[in-house]
C-alpha cells in the first residue's frame, strides 16, 4: 500500500487548561495541531494554519520533528490564537474562560501548488465559508471531511448547509448533532444530519465513544475505557486525526476501512486525553496504538 | 444444557408514564415484572412480590401465560405500589411525580421450600436489609446479583455495604456508581465499587450501553442503536432480566458467558424501551432477539 498525504486546515493555538486536579499554561493546542499529531502516526500530514509572532519556534520544531509538513503554517503579524478553558469535575463539561482569536480571526488559507493536489482533506472546525474556500482549492480531493461547532450552526446556518452538500463526511459531537437535527435522539440525529448532504456522519460522544451513519450502515463503537482522563482538550480532533490518518495510510474509504479507521480514531483519542496538550501522544508509538487495538478488539468480541 | 430456574424478588407496580409524546396510565410495571418478562425469553422464572387487592387478575395472567411462576406473588390487604413519572425530551432524565408504596412498603418475602433451592437469584432494587433477608433464605444460591438505587446509598449505607460483601454481582446505573464510588470517572467508579465486595459490577449507561468490571476484566458494550425510544421505564430491569436469564439458561457464569449475557441484556432492553410498559416485549420472540444479536455482533466486528 502507498500511504497518501493528508491535508488539514484549522486552528493552531496556545491553550491554558484548568482541570479539578491541575492548571497548565501555554500548551501547544488548536484543532489542526491535535489532528496533525494524531494523524502523523499513520501518514504524512500537511498542516495549514496561522500563528502570530509570539509563536515559540520549538512548537513548530515539535511538529516537524514528527514529520509533519509545517510549510503551510504561516506566521502573521499579531498574536497567536489563545484559548483558556476549565473542565468540570466530570471532565466532560467545560467552560471557556477566555478566547482571543488574534491572527486566526483573519485566517484565509491559500494553499501551495503541492497542497492543492491533496486527495485526503480534513477541514477542522472553522467558519463554513472558509472551509468552502479551502475545498475550492482542492479540486482533486477524493475524501473531504469536516468538523463544525455550535457557533456555526447558530450563526452561519446557510453557509453550513452549503458546505454539508460538498462533504464526504462530517464529524460532530453529540450536542452539535442534536442541535443541527433538532432532536434529542442521537440515532435519529445522525440520520437527519446525513440527509443534509454528507455521505457519512460521525457523532462523537466523548467518554461514550462514537456513532457512524451512512445510507446503509448505522453503528456505535464505545470509547476505550481509561481511568486516566487528564485533559480532554483536543480529544475530538485527535479522534479525527487517527481516523483520517488511517484512511489516508490505506488509501481506502470503503465501509470496512471506515469502521477500522473509526476504531483507530477512538484509540488515539484515548491516549490524547491521558495527558495535557500533546504530551501523552508524544510518549507513544504506533506500536502502543496497535497494542491497545488488540485489547479493544478483544473487548468487543464475545 | 439444562436451563436453571431463576428467582427474582422485587417490586410489582402499576405505573403511569408521561413522555413528551404521550401519557399512559395503569401500565403493568415494577422492577421484578420487567425483569421476569425479559428473563422469560431464556428460562423459567419464579417471581416473588406483593400486590394489593386492586391488582387486576389479567396482569397475573399475562405473566403466567409467559410461563412465569407467579405463585410467589402475594396479594395483601391494601393497594398495589403505584409510580407516576415523566420523561424529559431527552428520554433519559425523568421526574418522579408520585410514589405510593402501599403494600410494597410492608413487603417481607418469605420463600417457599421450592424457591429456597434456587441457585440463580436476582434481588431487584429494594431496601438492602430486605435483600439480605432474601439471601438468608437461599443457602444454595450460586449466583446472587442485586440492583440498588441512590436512595439506599444515601439512607442505608451500612446495610448496603454488608449486602455488597454477599453478592456475586451488582448492577447499578451510572449516577449511582458515581455516587457510591465518589468519583465522576466511570471506569474508576466500577473498580472502586467492585472492591466493596461484589465479584463483578455492571454499570448501566442507558443509551450509551453498559460497562463490566471484574478483577481481571474491564469492558464496555454499546447500546443497540434504536431511534424508537417510547418509554425507558424498566430498561435497566429488562437488561438484568435478559442477562440473568441467559446465565441461568446456560447454567454458566464464566467470563465468556457473562459477556454474552450482557449483550443479551442490552438487546432485550433495546426492545423494552420501544414500547410502553411490557408492550414491546409482548410482541417479540426469542428469534427477534437472536436476529438483533446477529446485527449487534456485526456492528461490533471490524
Amino acid at each position: 500500500m502507498q500511504p497518501m498525504p493528508l491535508l488539514v486546515v484549522g486552528s493552531v493555538a496556545i491553550d491554558n487548561v484548568e482541570t479539578p486536579q491541575a492548571r497548565r499554561d501555554d500548551l501547544l493546542g488548536g484543532s489542526a495541531t491535535h489532528f496533525s499529531y494524531a494523524a502523523s502516526f499513520f501518514t504524512d500530514v500537511q498542516l495549514v494554519g496561522v500563528v502570530g509572532t509570539d509563536w515559540p519556534a520549538e512548537h513548530t520544531k515539535l511538529l516537524s520533528d514528527r514529520g509533519i509538513d509545517t510549510s503551510g503554517l504561516k506566521v502573521a503579524d499579531g498574536k497567536t490564537f489563545r484559548w483558556t478553558g476549565r473542565y468540570e469535575s466530570n471532565m466532560n463539561d467545560r467552560e471557556t474562560l477566555d478566547v482571543q482569536l488574534n491572527v486566526f480571526g483573519e485566517f484565509n488559507p491559500v494553499l501551495s501548488e503541492k497542497y492543492r493536489r491533496t486527495e485526503y482533506v480534513f477541514l477542522a472546525n472553522g467558519v463554513p465559508a472558509l472551509q468552502m474556500r479551502v475545498l475550492d482549492q482542492v479540486p482533486g480531493c477524493r475524501l473531504a471531511v469536516a468538523d463544525t461547532m455550535d457557533l456555526w450552526i447558530q450563526t452561519t446556518h446557510d453557509d453550513l448547509m452549503k458546505l454539508l452538500h460538498r462533504l464526504d463526511g462530517l464529524v460532530i459531537n453529540d450536542m452539535e448533532a442534536k442541535m443541527l437535527a433538532d432532536t434529542e435522539n442521537l440515532v435519529l440525529a445522525g440520520h437527519r444530519v446525513r440527509k443534509l448532504g454528507p455521505k457519512f456522519v460521525i457523532i462523537k460522544k466523548g467518554e461514550h465513544g462514537a456513532m457512524f451513519f451512512s445510507e446503509h450502515e448505522t453503528y456505535v463503537m464505545p470509547a476505550y475505557p481509561t481511568e486516566k482522563v487528564v485533559d480532554p482538550t483536543g480529544a475530538g480532533d485527535s479522534f479525527a486525526g487517527g481516523m483520517m490518518g488511517y484512511l489516508a495510510e490505506h488509501d481506502n474509504f470503503e465501509p470496512h476501512s471506515l469502521k477500522t479507521a473509526m476504531a483507530y480514531g477512538i484509540l488515539v483519542a484515548s491516549f490524547d486525553v491521558e495527558g495535557f496538550g500533546l504530551e501523552r501522544m508524544q510518549q507513544i508509538s504506533r506500536e502502543d496504538i496497535e497494542q491497545r487495538m488488540t485489547l479493544y478488539k478483544k473487548m468487543l468480541r464475545f
